[in-house]
């Protein structure tokens, strides 16, 4: 194949990604959305921000979840990112609250 | 509020972060399955994989199409670790195809 060849191909790829790049972007703030919900309600309960066992199920719901071709470890990291940003979340509208 | 009254709140709220969840992973897959295509596509054609201004333009898209409440600089680390995965899945299917 040519690089001629390719280039339409790749182009239109791309822009496969970019539509589901952006669906991944509105499902990340729907979820910290409701991470922001769950943490005014344990402000309100004084409950823990933190709880260890909450994060071993949400990394079984998604490896259950998950028919690759991601495999597991690779989207473990990535919801270890995604959870550790809904902290940074949590902890900076901890901070506006004034709690 | 108590925390007997917060409990079933909490349970609602957080079966739906779990439906986020499954769905991030479906799209998660779908944008590797695209990248692998990708790759496929550059090999025939003898392109290189690494292209850092493709990079930006995955940056670029996410950001523009932000509307919070994650922040622009945590959405960036979340798709630094998805574009960092998907260069992983490559390679391991480049050294399986014998590339």
């Amino acid at each position: 194949m040519t690089e001629e060849e390719a280039a339409p191909q790749l182009d239109g790829l791309r822009a496969q990604i970019d539509v589901v790049d952006r669906d991944i972007v509105r499902l990340l703030n729907e979820r910290m959305r409701v991470v922001e919900e769950i943490g005014r309600i344990k402000r309100l309960a004084h409950l823990p921000i933190y709880e260890p066992k909450r994060e071993s199920e949400v990394f079984a719901n998604v490896t259950e979840s998950n028919g690759g071709p991601l495999p597991a470890d690779g989207l473990r990291r990535v919801f270890e990112r995604i959870i550790d940003e809904a902290r940074t979340v949590q902890r900076t509208r901890m901070k506006q609250d004034g709690a």
